[in-house]
């Protein structure tokens, strides 16, 4: 990438998929992705279910975040969540567009 | 921080230092710190030399880093820099504000 908050080219069509970019790894299983979304969502029914923690923060645009015990989570601009190993979910919203930046690792503690 | 962009209390005053906060830990010597700049250069003279790799990413305003060697980096909003162990740095320029990013770790590989 360029800069993070690089849009990739014809993500604005309805056919586009997301946009996953690895930036950084460490080698031992850490590594930083840029997502970028365009109104996409996971399908209905569908679940994020990872054996590593995940901590995601939105640096462009705006989210939202479903969990499997019914609640949501809004993340506005700016705003970060930590998704510890297991916690299924799913977002229900994105933005047009929203960047992402994730860290995933086997073990994350948020501060 | 409640988001990534939050303004530290008198970061603006002439007098403030400044601010480092550190946001997410794997306890194996990765970290990732936020930190906000408010014209904030490095003295004259002094570097930055540390014993593990950096990434980091401008996600708000923009910035210059000065390079041992004479060279100079000018980091756009979005714009990232590897800063390799013992690569030594200094923050020539930073905006009011400049919010950055960094990723600290014993070894990191951009992609």
């Amino acid at each position: 990438m360029n800069s993070l908050f690089d849009l990739p080219e014809g993500i604005q069509e309805a056919s586009a998929a997301e946009f996953f970019e690895n930036l950084l790894s460490d080698g031992k299983g850490m590594r930083v992705e840029r997502i970028v979304s365009w109104g996409h969502v996971t399908p209905e029914g569908e679940w994020y279910d990872q054996d590593h923690d995940e901590w995601v923060v939105v640096v462009e645009g705006e989210a939202r975040l479903g969990f499997a015990d019914g609640t949501e989570r809004a993340l506005n601009r700016g705003e970060s969540v930590f998704l510890g190993r297991h916690v299924r979910h799913r977002v229900t919203h994105s933005s047009r567009p929203c960047v992402w930046l994730a860290v995933h690792a086997p073990e994350l503690k948020p501060e």
